[in-house]
């Protein structure tokens, strides 16, 4: 093993600081698991009070060593491990492990960052402290004392699991064991003092043992290196599946309380890992669900899924599943469908697949029946709801000799059994190499979700470049006109306007718009001109520019007496929504994890309420801005409904990427942007920026 | 047992047409059953061919049994059925269960429909055909070939299933068998020729010994009949948990292929599941967890939840589930955490309540830590995630000792354990009366739908009472003018406005009203009449009325030459939406199963888009109308935002309940109203409808 962590993860040689001959405690438990692995390479328990640890020579001291280990697990309380990892640095020991808690977690960051900085300098990796360590099955390195691995050391396999918090760590390895999923590596990152959960994916991503990936997170630190991760697990088309909690108010305080991790919005976390292609899960189960299907077999290359059972009633439920999560419940062909019909006069034929009971007197025609699915429904994968007749005595040999001889014939093809039967048959079917669910509403939902993580390994790369070089920002805060100055140097299009800094000056503007105006207050101090009363629409004529321009500029000098007016800004009244313009919204938001964030919304004040709004991690290409517009829960008002022509939404998915690139080029320099109402106009005559506002960082 | 279903459900004697002396055949099968589970009457069974079956002696035919039996079970092929149920009526008995396929569901309707005439003309009950029949574990009776029952006979409980498709029946039973639940009764009904689901319902509802229902339908036909059976069961304060497939466009076409089910609009069939105090579940899991939760304790009588864990990860993912199930994680009072910190120094003790794994050192500490939470926390329910660790040789016993006190001291609290163990471990527990879940996700979401059962056992009946005589309708299409008469009549508030039928009486009309008006077409011939460019906005003066009149004919005219022109409706111009209005729609659609049915929903373009509507089966009382007003998702929008004044949401209601009441007393007559806008004006200041159309029934 190669890499930053490979010391960490699969050292050739271990120290145990506080090994304890009992195997049942915290310092014994490594060893008791290191010895029945058999783990390959030297292992010195460290421990001044005793001749040996659990049969092996102890040592007094790090110092007596007879040679340097590459990793030490540090079993010893919070007090005495900042001389350990003194001891372990000044011998040249590359990583180590730490189990105490007593640091961060409980205030006590000072010790806990003297301990990292003391490690650094000595060029050795902390995992830890507060975690409950770390195994590597293929290297037979069990650095850990959790509970779990009191069942037997894991059998061999390709899933990895990287958890903040140790005890859910625990859970999931239990959840994976009890599926039967075989592991690679399993390591819990707890405060996370120097190797984090974005490293460990890194890791993990490059290491080629590792096929699927499972992650537990309370909050990131690093987005950039998180999200270069992700980027590179979706390249090397490694599925990953992640439970990030805290999506709720109440649970992201529960968060906070319980680890020191940063917490971003949780809505921009969720766009954020479904635009890096992560499978975010609700639950344990689905992350499991996920993990066992992409260990199982083969991921469906599209969305087509072929629905087969013996239950009419679970045909509906799985084809309203299907529909739930976006999988096509496409119908069969007809000329299969004619060739199923002739093998079973009784069946429904089109999709979901009917073939009744009937199949099971005739396990033959059951194989027949799915080759025929299998070979001509042209599907990306298929669920075959079985009941638990498999796991009756009577039937349980023909019918899998009969699934045997399908899946001998289709050995590549997504195709999932979902069936109650006891543990012993389950297995029997998985060695086939079948993915097994008890719940056909489970198997539905794992099939989009291992369908959409192919989609995210097939399309192009999402991050975009940012392009240009900064702009000078003006100090101070930036006005309506400022901000659109900017925006529109960009590329973002705004209004033909003009700053108007007397009356006669606001006239010439109206002449050169040529058609009725509005006029909007322009002043650094006020930015929410309209409750200045700074706001006047749909003027027409000389003398109500003139006076619109003086009874603007005296209510701004009421409203805040002390504001400098820089002037009013003469702008071309645009048409209303009756007219077939759409309100949007675009925005920048600064993420503290991820940085710079765009927005895309629905606009207008009733619809802002139902918060049809999403994000992306800036910066984006125009493929990625398009699948934006699509999500938009309202997208179908852009296609033109109830008479209304479509909307520009080249328009819109070019201001998208724009923005998104400016924001990237600013970044150091932007706390926000607003853009509302970002107006569309039909189909090929464009859009504008009807108002913005840059919000500066107060630090940039 | 008394009521309707006595004979069917638990007969005194039986004869079974088709008997089989091989116990493993179709004709097999019940018989065996019976004699399993000794059924404590006479068994006939009916075969000419043999002298006995199954070591009972057989009879060649009905007419020759020594007595009549009450119930007979008829497993013959679909050819034989009619003429067996013509013998079975001669003879008196009184109900039978008709196993065999071949009938309406391959289009064969007329024979099902010959079979149930005989039946029904002889005072005999049929369940099926096209059925797996039933059985009841009270009275021993299997009438039933299902294959689940080869495991061995029931335990005997007091959970019910009802099932319209006998494969999905019998996969709930397995289920419900594998989670450990004693059963009262299970039926299937298949084609429903007879006895459907929601009889059975209401005899489940009125079943002292059932005290969980669980149902499986993909259609109802009689509405009426569900919707009282449902009411009893909720008065019963009998839990209903029901899957009604066919929720998505291609889930119902299955179903309907299926089956030969009515199928209403699913929107509706689920407003009404839930007006009617059933939990409607996506998924089988869903469905036995509540089941199972239902079964095993008391359900929480409000929705105040305690989380306690092992793992702080967890408690956050539990918050998450929390809030996104609407359950309310609220701290725990002061005092309590102020002891509770006693006991655990490094305890988290708001909520979620993180005990570390510390309380597994000292079992004495967990027995504390949980009492001092039931005792003192205030909470309605309290979940606690104990991982593997109950599962653990070393810590098992006495682990189990302190929460069987914990147990003993709140025998009748809503107290739900969530941990990964073997089945003996789980099985214990609940012993000591606990609900055990492996997933916490699943144990929030399952406390959740159960309070929410509770909460409708306790609240006022939602049903109201039609008021009033029905209005004589006028006969043909009613226009704008004419339904607005009728809903104005019936207490809907509508614009003072005047049909006027020349441009003096337009003038007049828009003297009587005071300031600007809007012209709109009246015609029973144009009922679109935006598009015969029939309205004009904004007349302020004499002669714009009198042009707007004639230019309003002129068009109507051109646009459909043929048309009966009735008038122009003078009506005043109402505020906007800038002003502090809400446009809302109010609308009556008559449901094929649930007959008319009130709609609610934001309006305008773009909010209709979003789909923010609900729905309730008409009539409805007025607390049934302020739930439906606090259900929409931007309902925010009536407690006044940005400045917005709050909205006469009291007027919405109170024209919600009219609507409703007038939709059931011209139920006869009525196909649909559509009320767009109803504009909601400021608190006190009312609504008024803007626009209204009443369509009649084609029949009507």
């Amino acid at each position: 093993m190669t890499g930053p962590l490979s010391a960490l993860i699969a050292p050739q040689s271990i120290a145990i600081l506080g090994a304890s001959d009992d195997p049942s405690r915290i310092g014994g438990r490594p060893l008791a698991y290191l010895k029945t692995a058999g783990f390959p390479g030297p292992i010195y328990p460290v421990n001044p009070t005793r001749e040996t640890v659990q049969g092996l020579p102890a040592f007094a001291s790090v110092a007596d060593l007879p040679t340097t280990p590459e990793a030490a697990i540090i079993a010893l309380p919070a007090a005495r491990v900042e001389e350990a990892v003194t001891a372990l640095a000044e011998r040249g020991t590359r990583a180590c492990v730490v189990f105490a808690s007593g640091f961060a977690e409980i205030g006590e960051a000072a010790l806990q960052d003297r301990i990292t900085a003391i490690a650094q300098a000595g060029g050795m990796r902390v995992l830890g402290p507060n975690c409950l360590g770390l195994f590597d099955v293929a290297s037979r390195f069990y650095g850990s004392f959790t509970t779990t691995l009191d069942r037997g050391i894991p059998s061999e396999g390709k899933l990895s699991i990287v958890s903040q918090s140790g005890a859910f760590g625990s859970h999931l390895y239990y959840l994976a064991r009890q599926r039967g999923l075989g592991m690679r590596s399993w390591i819990t990152t707890g405060n996370e003092a120097d190797v984090t959960v974005a490293e460990c994916l890194e890791h993990l991503a490059q290491d080629p043992g590792t096929k699927v990936i499972m992650a537990y997170a309370e909050g990131f630190r690093d987005g950039d290196r998180l999200v270069a991760a992700l980027e590179e697990a979706r390249r090397a088309e490694k599925p990953v599946i992640m439970m990030k909690v805290g999506r709720s108010a109440i649970g992201a305080e529960a968060a906070s309380s319980h680890t020191a991790a940063l917490a971003g919005a949780d809505v921009v976390c969720d766009a954020v890992l479904r635009q890096y292609n992560v499978h975010r899960a609700r639950t344990t189960e689905e992350l499991i669900d996920i993990a066992y299907a992409a260990s199982t077999g083969a991921l469906p290359k599209g969305r087509r899924l072929g629905l087969v059972t013996i239950s009419g009633g679970v045909g509906v439920l799985m084809a309203d599943a299907a529909s739930d999560h976006g999988l096509d419940v496409a119908p069969m062909p007809d000329a299969a469908q004619s060739a199923l019909k002739e093998q079973l006069p009784y069946a429904g034929v089109r999709n979901p697949i009917d073939i009744t009971a009937q199949a099971f007197n005739d396990p033959g025609l059951l194989r027949k029946n799915l080759d025929l699915v299998l070979d001509q429904g042209n599907y990306d994968a298929v669920i075959a709801f079985l009941t638990s007749i498999p796991g009756s005595a009577a039937n349980a040999g023909p019918i899998r000799d009969a699934l045997a001889a399908v899946r001998a014939a289709h050995p590549d093809f997504p195709l999932i059994l979902s069936m109650l039967v006891p543990d012993e048959v389950r297995r029997e079917y998985e060695a086939l190499g079948y993915a097994v669910f008890e719940d056909p509403s489970a198997a539905v939902a794992t099939v989009a979700a291992t369908a959409r993580l192919h989609e995210g390994f097939t399309r192009a790369n999402p991050i975009g470049e940012a392009s240009g070089q900064p702009l000078a920002l003006r100090n101070g805060t930036l006005d309506e006109h400022a901000s659109k100055q900017l925006l529109a140097a960009a590329g973002i299009p705004v209004p033909v306007e003009r700053l108007a800094t007397s009356p006669e000056e606001a006239v010439d503007a109206w002449k050169a718009v040529g058609r009725p105006v509005a006029l909007k207050l322009v002043s650094p101090d006020i930015l929410h001109k309209t409750e200045a009363g700074g706001v006047l629409l749909g003027l027409a004529d000389a003398v109500a520019v003139t006076e619109g321009y003086t009874t603007i500029m005296q209510r701004a000098r009421a409203f805040a007496p002390g504001a400098h007016l820089s002037g009013v800004l003469v702008t071309p009244m645009e048409a209303g929504a009756d007219t077939g313009t759409i309100e949007t919204i675009l925005g920048v938001q600064r993420d503290p994890v991820f940085g710079p964030v765009v927005l895309l919304g629905l606009g207008g004040v009733l619809v802002e309420l139902l918060g049809d709004v999403t994000f992306r991690r800036a910066p984006i290409d125009l493929a990625e801005a398009e699948r934006m517009i699509g999500e938009l829960r309202g997208a179908e008002i852009f296609a033109g409904i109830r008479g209304r022509p479509p909307a520009d939404t080249d328009a819109l998915a070019k201001a998208i990427v724009t923005l998104s690139q400016f924001a990237v080029t600013h970044a150091d320099a932007v706390e926000s942007i607003d853009i509302n109402p970002f107006l569309l106009r039909p189909k090929g005559q464009g859009a504008v920026a009807l108002d913005a506002l840059i919000i500066r960082r107060s630090d940039g």
